[in-house]
């Protein structure tokens, strides 16, 4: 056995056991007895402390202080360089503050959630403070010198900068927010209306997980309140929700999810519980579920084919033909949550929560300040006043638990979307045809190839440029939602 | 922090970590993508080695040196004695032997699965022999100098000596087998016959567990190929069958796992995730599972308050009233297989397994005679004769995966539930009311404060004799048995 079989070995079975603890999650929020709560808050910490433990142990060092890469192939480099990132992370913040964060912020979770319950931001701005004195403390340990919040970004998206960020956001804003300002001044397209079947929203949400490639044979649909996907390999099981009045959000949920699920599953068999075996970056990530859901499940074509299987499925849905269906799904409407947001205004919500928390790890805003400017920005960019701090500053659970750095990834995400799209419907000219008739294949096959097989194989950046053949930037995006909405809107 | 703290400390943790090994069992038959088994063995044998590693930490063995348990109350002398006698035990195996033992023993189970679908005992014979060996090597490091078949009990059953089990079990056969050949001899009450929509029989099996007092607010019940309950402590599920011509089927496993579940979960929350915090052996557990299926579940009280059920939820099933009900519930039939054999005969299936494994593992009987063994010793206790062996000594799993010392434990509950049901009958003496009803809570309660909480707190036979007032005796079980099958058959 060489050092690096042995590091290999020991990184394997650790990823065995982080695929074990990320099925709790699943098991936690579908099958899960109520009652079982309080013995699984035991059963995960069990499970984190091993895990932990594991990525910290000095034989890490001492292998990767052995090992000679000298002629390794590509994926044993790339193997080295995803354990060397993590070791190195893992042995820079003092167990201290870890542990600290660790207990602060599970705290901070059941806080936030009576808070915005109570819709009471005062309730809540203590323990956010902590927690980003807290962040801010690791973000130095991490950074050891270098800026905070490059540190954080390279948790969720390595490789990529604030100021990157800063360039690619600053241009998208503008845009954005006149086109938003625009297509509110304009006539709005008919809605969905009416109530629709469950059972029937889960069985036509089902066929479309098929239809998007998703392989039932290592994975699983279920419901959950949130929709999420879950697992690496042979076993990433996704769900969605239901709700009587907007069958919509049960379908393009779907989609999304798929889309995730779709990459964990089609990386490259080789790298199986290795570190290449899962999607390689937050960013990347959302890159194949917005492009799933949007560029391909909102187009023109798709839609066409989902309005004959709405109405095989509920009947009369009272919308007159595909267009008026297609304009129905791409209803821009106005609202406070991001989550629920459509694809022009998504991004909008994401460059706010960037720019709050750039400022508030900087420390150019105050918590005291951050409901006034949460407020101020969405006044601006939207055109209408925040309601309740629930609609607000509270609704997203991220900043409690310490996800700082993270929220960026999801416009990155559509950014990196934007420009596989361009090069696929290059390479593709014919994918409408087949989308047309419910043929996803051309186009999951192409990001399959391209971008979902190669696991950890590059870096994030990377991965997206070899596919798409070009420099990320937030062009191709910007003209497709132009584009998209100009056309839709006549504006 | 005392020794005592950090070892159950670490008790508690690693024990959290068996609770999520045995969820993924749970997992794996009921809710897992078939695709996903090779990932999943990566993942069990990844948790099998956390597991192992925590249960010999040399640690173990320092802080039990350093705890001076005088004055020690009797919970912390119980977890000391279980955590003692499972740190001991596995100390006394060489790693090497236990590794070899779960290599050969996970193959072979496949080469049984093999033999039984081609009915050829020679195909698993070879791998048998080898199992006994290593078995027999394990059982003389276990028991240095003593018997090596009560070294193998004290695995399910501390406390319990195969000289004890043939006083009993000596004195059970023969009545049980005479009684068997009259019952033969005599006419049989007419039994179920038609089809029953599943659908319906799991609508009725889940309200039966809840009769039972399976709490559903920490547990589940699901399909699976076999019934089994699983977990402990919050978070305890159970799974059944259905099939459509034979509906008992589905009601019985489902009322004999509530059995066991129902022991898990009523153990003293004070217990939660400790030594004490699971059922005590398996000879008490087999006791709560059989005294619930049988005499609580298929006694002339109950059985008559489930006839309604039946006729309220299929109708006419074609009997006439429930005198004719309750002869169909415990018509004895014919039969090659244990697990499927009613309540007289169930227990000389377990004597042939249980003379078997000791001459087996005594070297009093060789592995090629084996085959011979069990077929004349079936055809002596049930009056006729194996057909195959898939329906003789292949039928069952166990000594393929190397539990010898186990089945015994089946005969041993039988025998307590008879000591516990006398007591209890005598103790409840309106009992029969209540079933009648359909309402089991006074047997329930009775049994879940005298045996249930108790969990690992008393050694097996302790808790029993505790419990029912009397040493332990198969003579109740036998004027049990006697007395209905007498009546019922008129022999």
């Amino acid at each position: 056995m060489t050092a690096y079989d042995n590091l290999m070995d020991h990184v394997r079975e650790t990823e065995a056991l982080a695929q074990v603890a990320g099925r709790l999650g699943w098991d936690q929020e579908t099958v899960m007895p109520r009652g079982a709560a309080p013995q699984r808050a035991e059963e995960m910490a069990a499970m984190e402390s091993v895990l932990h433990a594991r990525r910290l142990d000095p034989h890490i060092g001492a292998w990767l202080e052995q090992i000679d890469a000298s002629g390794f192939d590509a994926v044993a480099q790339a193997n080295l360089r995803h354990i060397r990132r993590s070791f190195d992370r893992a042995s820079k913040v003092p167990a201290q503050l870890a542990a600290r964060i660790a207990r602060v912020t599970s705290q901070a979770q059941g806080i936030w959630a009576e808070a915005r319950a109570a819709d009471d931001f005062k309730a809540f701005a203590p323990t956010l403070a902590e927690v980003i004195m807290l962040k801010r403390e690791e973000g130095q340990a991490l950074a050891a010198g270098e800026d905070i919040y490059d540190a954080m970004l390279a948790d969720y998206e390595p490789g990529t900068t604030a100021a990157q960020l800063d360039a690619m956001f600053g241009a998208l804003r503008p845009v954005l927010a006149e086109l938003r300002a625009k297509v509110r001044d304009a006539q709005a397209p008919q809605r969905l209306e009416g109530t629709f079947d469950e059972a029937a929203q889960m069985k036509l949400t089902r066929q479309l997980a098929k239809t998007f490639g998703y392989d039932m044979t290592r994975g699983r649909v279920d419901k959950a309140v949130h929709p999420f996907s879950s697992g690496s390999g042979l076993d990433v099981r996704i769900t969605t929700r239901t709700n009587r009045v907007d069958p919509f959000n049960c379908f393009y949920s779907t989609i999304h999810e798929v889309g995730h699920a779709a990459y964990e599953q089609n990386i490259d068999d080789a790298y199986l519980l290795t570190p290449l075996g899962s999607g390689v970056s937050m960013g990347v990530h959302e890159s194949q579920s917005r492009i799933y859901e949007n560029q391909i499940g909102r187009s023109r074509a798709f839609t066409g084919w989902l309005y004959g299987q709405m109405k095989d499925a509920f009947g009369d849905i009272g919308i007159a033909d595909e267009d008026a269906f297609f304009a129905a799904v791409n209803r821009v409407n106005d609202g406070f949550i991001r989550t629920e947001a459509d694809e022009l205004q998504y991004n909008l919500h994401v460059l706010l929560r960037y720019d709050l928390e750039r400022a508030l790890m900087g420390n150019d805003l105050q918590v005291s300040d951050l409901e006034a400017a949460w407020n101020d920005r969405f006044e601006a960019d939207f055109g209408f006043a925040v309601d309740k701090p629930s609609n607000g500053v509270l609704q997203d659970v991220h900043w409690s638990v310490g996800l700082f750095g993270y929220f960026p990834t999801y416009s990155l995400g559509n950014v990196y979307a934007g420009c596989l799209n361009e090069t696929m419907r290059t390479a593709l000219p014919d994918l409408d045809s087949a989308l047309a008739q419910g043929d996803t294949s051309p186009a999951t096959n192409w990001l399959r190839e391209n971008v979902q097989t190669h696991g950890g194989l590059y870096e994030p950046r990377e991965v997206i440029e070899r596919a798409s053949g070009r420099k990320v930037s937030e062009k191709p995006l910007l003209s497709y939602l132009t584009a998209k909405f100009s056309d839709l809107y006549g504006v």
